[in-house]
């Protein structure tokens, strides 16, 4: 924590910004230790050249960030206060001067609205490559999270597999899968799980329902925990019963495509290479209209986040990152198979933190089993 | 549907905006009927004044918003491909000149950027107050999909309360909960699910943990769904075993304080009179300090949107406003009662569409109940 501050200051000093405010809740949890959802209510975050930092957020949370954020001051407002108000008051406290506020992209118009009538004479900077440049490079302390969460991941497609039989839906299979997870203490997924049967699984977005497990069907797994603050995001295909001689060569196609980014996967490589090799093979074998996404997003505190793994993205891969790699065959109405990996870059290769098997798997419909 | 885009149409001539373009998820859902959860990619309704609408969204999704969007176009774009070129080339084929654009208030300063960059010489304009009060009246089907939502809710709190035993940990009570509602096709909790033991429940933002259900323990559960795109928030507290002396004065404090505000809840009535009879109540009762935060919020396709339900709110209730009254008394670290309903405002009174119980309930630890 000590030094992503330090180099937020870093990055104050030399674009001479007098206040960086935060307020996305990845952000806010990235430079404070502090994790919220606070739904419409601003929790921001805010830094200064020479002075501890603030946070500003609902009263009833006070308590929290008290016990979270070491050195600094926390104030909290109630539902009939204007935390604006309050902001303008302990910035001109803080500051002798505000000329330049760093915010983020993400802030949206009202809020910056309601800055720019508190400090009408402050120009305003956006301040997201600093925060992404830190979060790019995972320190220590992230990289044990992540593999905490990825593990839990790989758990829960085993769950998801065990509750496999014939006739169970799409939904009841999703609910066991959760059910285990949150007993383990999950409070979050990264996102909706994904549990999708036979021609369903043919639309990459498809939404899982009442549709029923016949024999033959490929099932897709696709899903992720938030584990203390940190994302997981796996996706397996495995068949049931037995296997279509088509969707054997899709999963084969996608496998071997997959092993071809990770091939590659190391310090220096471009990331746009790491697409091209998995997308070439998947060309090649004559699928090239079906697979219509990148191949990948970085992942950490965010599910999608800095680096976009996708063809034109020219920056080399560098020690520390951490992305998913997923190619994904997709025959509408008919069938889909997507494998994804949460990758993480070592110092001369890498590493996978989602360990479940690969080889294509063929879960018995026999109930004893 | 259609009357909602007549509504925006006539807001639209009286601000003579050419366009309006909403990019939040329950503003695209509320106009177009597609809901989805795009992360950080653009998904866009545009509405113009003699022109079909027109939605912008990755192309994955374009099979789905077709089948959903009657009439307009339907933009899908590529990861690679630049969305803001699209909607330039789009606006300016179906208007002469786009002098005047809507937007959300939440719209984030690097979108305005990128709108303010295609339309140099554009002015913007909130659009939002227009939503909000089409929004903020409910019609028959919204309300159907509501009470759905509600008694789903409903069932949750029973599906906890029937797992409650000696000994279990609010996080698998939690699992069960969801479980339970997962199975019957719940797709999404409203907000994250909240079961808090005894002393815990004295946060009012607490959270689930390992904390082990003993006798005596107050059990609070907060939860929601989301149900076709529309959200309900019940919170109840039970006590396993028995009630100690000083819970149960919490406990019909708190009744009495919600008993107070819907008894005055009809059209006509000032929404702040709620807060003040119920919050009166609690003061009376000597708990003034305890009761941190506003009686409650708006419901729809949002879990909190308007009516805020705070003190200083004096707009009138009207028929077809849907919103929580959830009053709660917290001491900290010791225990807190919350008790919550979904109040519908009909045309002369009100209607709860949550309906467990709210009699002081006592569950008892015997396995064989």
């Amino acid at each position: 924590m000590k030094n992503r501050l330090e180099k937020l200051k870093s990055w104050m000093k030399a674009n001479e910004a007098d206040v960086v405010m935060l307020q996305t809740r990845a952000n806010v949890f990235f430079t404070t230790g502090f994790d919220t959802d606070p739904h419409e209510r601003l929790v921001a975050s805010c830094f200064f050249l020479d002075q501890d930092p603030l946070i500003i957020c609902p009263g009833m949370e006070v308590n929290q960030v008290e016990g979270i954020f070491g050195k600094g001051d926390v104030l909290g407002y109630s539902d009939t206060d204007n935390p604006w108000k309050m902001i303008e008051k302990a910035w001109n406290e803080r500051t002798s001067s505000v000329k330049k506020i760093a915010v983020e992209r993400g802030l949206s118009w009202e809020r910056l609205k309601a800055l720019q009538s508190a400090f009408p004479h402050a120009s305003f900077k956006e301040v997201d490559e600093a925060l992404e440049s830190a979060r790019l490079i995972k320190d220590d302390e992230e990289v044990t999270l992540l593999k905490e969460a990825a593990a839990l991941a790989d758990f829960g497609v085993k769950a998801g597999v065990s509750a496999l039989q014939e006739g169970i839906s799409e939904m009841e299979v999703l609910a066991s899968i959760e059910y285990e997870l949150k007993k383990k203490g999950v409070r979050e997924m990264a996102f909706s799980t994904m549990v999708l049967f036979g021609e369903k699984a043919g639309d990459p977005h498809g939404n899982p329902g009442s549709r029923r497990l016949q024999k033959g069907d490929a099932v897709l797994f696709d899903l992720g925990v938030i584990w203390k603050g940190y994302a997981s995001d796996i996706t397996r295909t495995v068949f049931f019963d037995h296997v279509k001689e088509s969707d054997q060569a899709i999963y084969e196609t996608v496998l071997t495509a997959q092993s071809k980014a990770l091939a590659i996967c190391k310090p220096g490589t471009a990331i746009g290479d790491l697409d091209k090799a998995a997308r070439g093979w998947i060309e090649e074998k004559g699928y090239k209209d079906f697979f219509p996404h990148r191949l990948g997003h970085g992942l950490g505190i965010e599910v999608h986040e800095f680096p976009s793994m996708h063809a034109k993205n020219t920056d080399p891969l560098q020690e520390g990152m951490t992305f998913t790699i997923e190619p994904g065959i997709y025959l509408p109405n008919q069938a889909g198979v997507r494998i994804e990996d949460d990758v993480y870059i070592t110092k001369d290769g890498y590493e996978t933190f989602t360990k479940y098997p690969k080889e294509l798997q063929i879960i018995s419909s026999s109930a004893e089993v």
